[in-house]
């Protein structure tokens, strides 16, 4: 039996590209200048990180005063809730009840309304439109999960805010409704150009996307106020204090205009070893069942409930065989609680604990595919 | 004239130890893994991540569960003030008046009184024991100043500290009052142990010690409780969200375990070259005088007033010359306000304007010393 390594886990963490930490070497070396500092050799390093941030800005069509480098997606998530809703301290928001921790977690210190999903886990429109009422400024809705793959039709959530919107200025409610979009997981795959989503705010992950842990950004509409989390010296438009990262938004950058370059193709790939994989499971785990959509779904994202299966086991015995797996969200791993998001899609905690995800990535291959449906089906 | 460069500005960066990169390039390549993973692989990583929070707590003589690993020190900073006064909304703070932005700009949120700092920058200890009232429940001092050098006699306020403490235990307020100590810039020469210093939370800075820039971290008193900045995935016992940044965690160590292990060698060459320079400086600038306490002060500081010189067109013919310096401090160059520090020592805005900061560093050399007071005289 085969223990070379099989990673499955691209959701929880990717390799950092090779040419991504070589774009950001020069800044770990030499280029360590502090880029608020007067000389030229700073203004240099300066101009990499004014380069990085509009790189970012032009891969999801904004200007660059619209972004904001942070220390990862957790971090921008945060920015993006308490920035937001610190000015509202009597509004609402409404969050999905699948997002993510870093988004349920701040918003739990706010009037929070939790807006349902179908059973698919993409978010009940109907639903999401009655429970936005005249005190809600935020609705944030995560571009595509982390543990399921379900992407939401965050365009139709823009037009649906638009008339709520509309609907405000009609009656004279000037409170804003404001659209936040995490993208953390999206950003590998899916359109994230923001004008075309509708979104005010959006969250990127470089982690994510093969770049640096902890890089982040969050894009702003121009114009938009924000109460920063970190303040300090100014740094990032005064909405993020701390001498910049500047290795991390150049890793952050390059990862992120690498991945949205190659996503067209790399969509079709992996598209093809997902379909691989579910006729595989179903001849043979005939019993298995896919959770999260199958139409809006993220290519990578395979995510079964193989009844009777006790995750943990299992995943223990994969490791064995050198096949790596998860779960759920590495991000709350530690926990022992069932996931929320399988709660919210309607699974028993039993059906929860025979519940895995495995997540592809740039290197996963056929092979792979064959080797861990294979390797399922004899454990279980 | 030579043009080699001469870095005289390590208050504002350090450039990463190769020793630090080669710590840290691992996590940056194969260990790419999320921490809070199952598999054998991610565990070996999320045991390097407390290899490295162990030795930080080694270093400043704290258990490994008192360290919260942070991006960067802005962020430790951010996360002392806000994470114990929201839990206090009625209660004050008391701050010196030369604290770092990143301490001031949080501390204004609330019921901030300034602790006032005679000329040469040490705190008016008298002054402070009576700013501090029965609605007090934090004190921060940085331990050493980032642009004048001084050194702040932790140790005292930590003795007051304790006796108001006493007194109000006696009174029957039971109000905590604590000491928070920013050692960002005191790291690479002071004692930082924390029950020698008496602090309760403590801010270490990875970039201002040859580790990576916004890498950094809080040591909170064992018992404490804070109020987290960035919530979501419970990462750093819930006080910071976020997949962890392994690699920075380990360059933070990595780097603060050297500088403290030299120390005390690298001061004696320091305060050699920094008393060389004060003597070349008074024989070839007679008029220029030395901000900051000549008694307690980082040994790689040298803040002059030069009387009658524009500080930035000194600085843009320094650069031209390859030397790099600063007027102030880097976080709020991109402001034209004078520096609120120079300000609380005395100094007019005109002096403030004629100030100029060299800040050695591992590299500086008797040469470099020689070099640009040489060139400051020919220059003014």
């Amino acid at each position: 039996m085969s223990v070379a390594p099989l990673y499955l886990d691209h959701a929880a963490a990717t390799p950092l590209a090779p040419k991504v930490l070589e774009a950001m070497l020069p800044f770990l070396t030499e280029q360590f200048y502090n880029p608020s500092a007067d000389y030229v050799a700073a203004r240099s390093v300066r101009s990499s990180l004014d380069n990085s941030r509009s790189s970012v800005a032009q891969v999801v069509g904004a200007r660059p005063s619209e972004i904001i480098f942070t220390a990862g997606g957790s971090e921008a998530n945060n920015l993006a809730i308490h920035g937001i809703m610190r000015q509202y301290p009597q509004a609402n928001l409404v969050v999905s009840s699948i997002e993510h921790e870093s988004v349920l977690a701040p918003a739990e210190r706010y009037d929070c309304r939790l807006a349902p999903v179908h059973a698919d886990g993409v978010i009940d429109l109907e639903q999401l439109s009655m429970i936005i009422d005249d005190r809600t400024v935020l609705v944030s809705v995560m571009h595509a999960n982390n543990e399921i793959g379900t992407i939401q039709p965050i365009g139709q959530i823009s037009r649906l805010i638009k008339t709520i919107r509309e609907q405000r200025r009609l009656a004279g409610n000037d409170l804003p409704l404001l659209l936040h979009a995490d993208a953390c997981q999206a950003a590998n795959y899916l359109d994230i150009h923001v004008s075309r989503l509708g979104v005010d705010l959006m969250t990127l992950n470089g982690g994510k996307v093969y770049g640096p842990k902890q890089s982040g950004a969050l894009y702003v509409r121009g114009g938009l106020k924000l109460t920063p989390l970190i303040d300090g010296g100014g740094q990032e438009r005064g909405l993020r204090a701390g001498t910049e990262n500047v290795a991390q938004a150049v890793g952050l950058a390059t990862a992120l205009a690498s991945v949205q370059r190659q996503r067209s193709t790399e969509v079709l790939r992996l598209q093809e070893l997902q379909k691989l994989c579910f006729s595989l499971v179903s001849e043979a785990m005939p019993t298995a069942s896919l959770n999260g959509s199958t139409k809006s779904r993220l290519p990578n994202n395979i995510h079964l409930t193989i009844p009777g299966v006790d995750n943990e086991r299992i995943l223990i015995q994969l490791d064995e065989q050198g096949i790596m797996a998860a779960a759920g969200s590495a991000c709350s791993a530690s926990s022992d609680e069932p996931s929320h998001v399988l709660r919210a899609i309607g699974l028993s905690d039993d059906q929860a604990r025979a519940s895995l995800r495995l997540t592809m990535g740039q290197v996963t291959t056929e092979d792979d595919i064959r080797r861990v449906v294979t390797a399922l089906s004899e454990l279980i």
